[in-house]
């Protein structure tokens, strides 16, 4: 029988306070899984005397994140301390240097320093699992490194930010304002104080860096990620997707195009029939289309501490089973860079809202413009509000909502479209402009 | 550099000739993310001379999968024959005792003789991988054996038969006869001219008894699996679903209980709400419901040569990267022995259907029978036909449905109600009845 893996615990948190429970819980589980024991034999986190309701005898209580790494009794570092710099980075450089695993649920560190720590890992032995830092529960990342090596992956894209999913369904289903919405999960624990990493789309990019470098060999770059958050979606907005068999989510693209893998976060409408559409409240959803196949979506919980733990202790079974897979499911060196994607060369159909001044000849110019652009326009609504005369605002002829979904078009000609229809002075207020994305 | 994994392929059909050109196309790919190369050494086939548009100059011909299993120059027996018995058992039995690794997409094989292969694999060190046997291109069974360990699973589910699903998703939408779609399935390839070891359920309890062996460590046993078709189910069955706010799947159930693990599959009402109603056509889709976190749902292509190949690829990638998981999840001689669950004692909510004579007390008599079975009604729908008169049958008063959605309550419970409204001669005709599972 093969000695216990020995973990060391760094972090005590919610989810490092889990770990500890299930590893207990699980015990005979994972013994006879993975062929050996797993024991919890070392941990640390900033206040010793806390209490935590975790039995803790027989456990060594190391001095600092950086000693447990180097503590030559631990086969297997577990980091949940969190942050993408100190001291978690130089902690788990110390143990990858050491030949030990390293196990962490920590995406902004992975996203900012995923190569580079992949290549000590690749060169030492050990491995480097993280399988909670994006999705939580959802075993995305071992599915993307290792369960579709047989699949040519031309897209990945995903709900990868529970604050905002529960913001929008809300949004939605309760016909309230971002703001009322943004509140309310601010109340429940869902959002921070400052809802802005979650909001303005960078939680779901650094999540999306990941996912595009297993999926494709991207080298890990937040920065390559174009990013729009929800803040500027609109109860209207939401109401005219379901009258055209849509649905709005923040989502995260990768896509293989002709000129390099383009990974983007924003606003998205999805045809409501899709498995993503039905991704309510703070569930995460990722789908794979492999090249000649159906689409694969994995659902699940996204965050929380169980879910996260769960995540934490599978990849810490792989350790013990002996499984080595490459931390970013290729030798880091050969993993390419890629440049953030030009926007205006995004190509794709688009949903439109307008404001448009209710007078002789509108309509007319609208479609000029657009026409112009060689856009195509698949359906439009135009509505009186309550089936009365347009709003009156300060100055000018009434408004009334024109809504456009367009055809598979360029940013580049809608972006011109609308300026020109600007010129023209035929609306009020600026277009909303939200892309589509088919499945 | 380690020399490529060689790969005998057993089968050349749709499959194999599929799984024969991916290695070629995905080659750089499957060397870089496995660490060697992967090469497709030797073949073996019925018919040698037939046209499969394959390059097979430098691959040898074996004369038998017999021959190509024993073939000391193939690493990997890839048994792509078909077949619970002979000849694809015994070569793979020949496989696994030479020490190599087979890779197969036979459910019914496995479903059979899983565990004694198991064993074998285990004893002499191959892998024994079998990724395209339940779901195809869904990595559900590398999802349970491996990336769950951290959890406790209480319940798996499914819809596990493209042609069951289908068939009732075309009932539903077009309001057709079991009959009618099942001819249409035909006609589209979906099902066999005999289709009864789909429709009747027990291509799903072959593929549920190896998700529950790798959920629940239980002995693969296809006859421990309760099992009801849905030939019986009716377009008004669908429609009722539909009103009620449920939709009809025919699914394979395995779950924790106090008596052991039960394991069904049946047409089941589940919520419309839920991930696993979305689902539609012939795609697949596996729920998990783990201890404390909400349920991880996969969904994708359950069938089809392009997404079956990829699953077969991916089993042999893990080979070439040198991933020996335990089969089944856990050594073959820990399973657990489990017994066809007694479905009398099966607990949950009911769907009932009734054609109830339109006569004074009817209502009356039909409450008053599952009162004494302390069965609680949570709706009852009571409906003239058109608004008219009920339909007169041949004999009696005419009658009209009744539908009752039920409380959680047992099913002996239930039967015994409808055994005693029967003897009341308020029914024509026997009672529909369908199982609800809740999420």
């Amino acid at each position: 029988m093969v000695a216990p893996l020995k973990v060391g615990i760094a972090g005590l948190g919610t989810v490092g306070a889990e770990v500890v429970r299930l590893i207990e819980a699980q015990g005979n589980v994972l013994a006879s899984r993975c062929g050996r024991g797993v024991r919890v034999a070392a941990v640390t986190a900033r206040a010793k005397a806390k209490k935590r309701g975790l039995d803790l005898r027989g456990v060594v209580w190391a001095a600092s994140p950086q000693a447990l790494a180097a503590d030559p009794d631990i086969d297997c570092f577990v980091e949940l301390i969190g942050g993408a710099g100190e001291p978690a980075l130089s902690a788990i450089e110390t143990a990858l240097k050491a030949g030990k695993s390293v196990v962490t649920a920590n995406k902004a560190l992975i996203a900012r320093h995923g190569v580079r720590l992949a290549v000590l890992a690749e060169r030492h032995g050990g491995a480097l699992n993280f399988e909670a830092a994006v999705g939580a529960a959802i075993p995305i990342v071992k599915v993307l490194r290792e369960g579709l090596a047989g699949t040519r992956i031309n897209r990945v894209y995903g709900i990868l930010n529970g604050t905002c999913n529960y913001i929008l369904t809300r949004m939605e289903q309760e016909r309230l304002s971002f703001a009322e919405c943004l509140k309310d999960a601010q109340r429940l624990g869902y959002a921070e104080a400052d809802p802005s990493f979650d909001v303005d789309g960078h939680d779901t990019a650094q999540k999306l860096a990941i996912l595009a470098s297993l999926a494709f060999g991207t080298k890990l770059a937040e920065k390559a990620v174009f990013v729009e958050g929800i803040s500027s979606i609109m109860p209207e907005d939401l109401q005219a997707a379901e009258d055209l068999g849509y649905r709005v989510k923040l989502l995260g693209v990768a896509l293989r195009t002709e000129t390099g893998i383009e990974q983007r976060v924003h606003p998205t409408m999805v045809p409501r029939s899709s498995s993503i559409a039905q991704v309510m409240d703070v569930t995460n959803a990722v789908t794979v289309d492999g090249q000649g196949i159906a689409p694969i979506t994995l659902i699940g919980p996204g965050a929380g501490g169980a879910a996260t733990a769960s995540a934490v202790v599978a990849d810490i079974a792989d350790v013990a089973r002996g499984v080595r897979a490459l931390p970013l499911g290729q030798p880091a060196a050969r993993l390419v860079a890629t440049q953030q994607a030009p926007m205006r060369r995004h190509e794709g159909g688009y949903y439109i809202r307008l404001m448009a001044r209710d007078m002789p000849g509108t309509a007319a110019a609208i479609a000029r413009r657009l026409a112009e652009q060689n856009i195509s326009i698949e359906s439009i609504v135009q509505r009186r509000r309550n089936g009365a005369g347009g709003t009156t605002p300060a100055r000018g002829a009434p408004s009334m909502p024109v809504i456009l979904i367009t055809y598979a078009t360029s940013e580049d000609a809608v972006r011109r479209a609308m300026q020109a229809v600007k010129r023209d002075r035929v609306i009020a207020g600026r277009a909303q402009l939200i892309r589509i994305e088919k499945n």
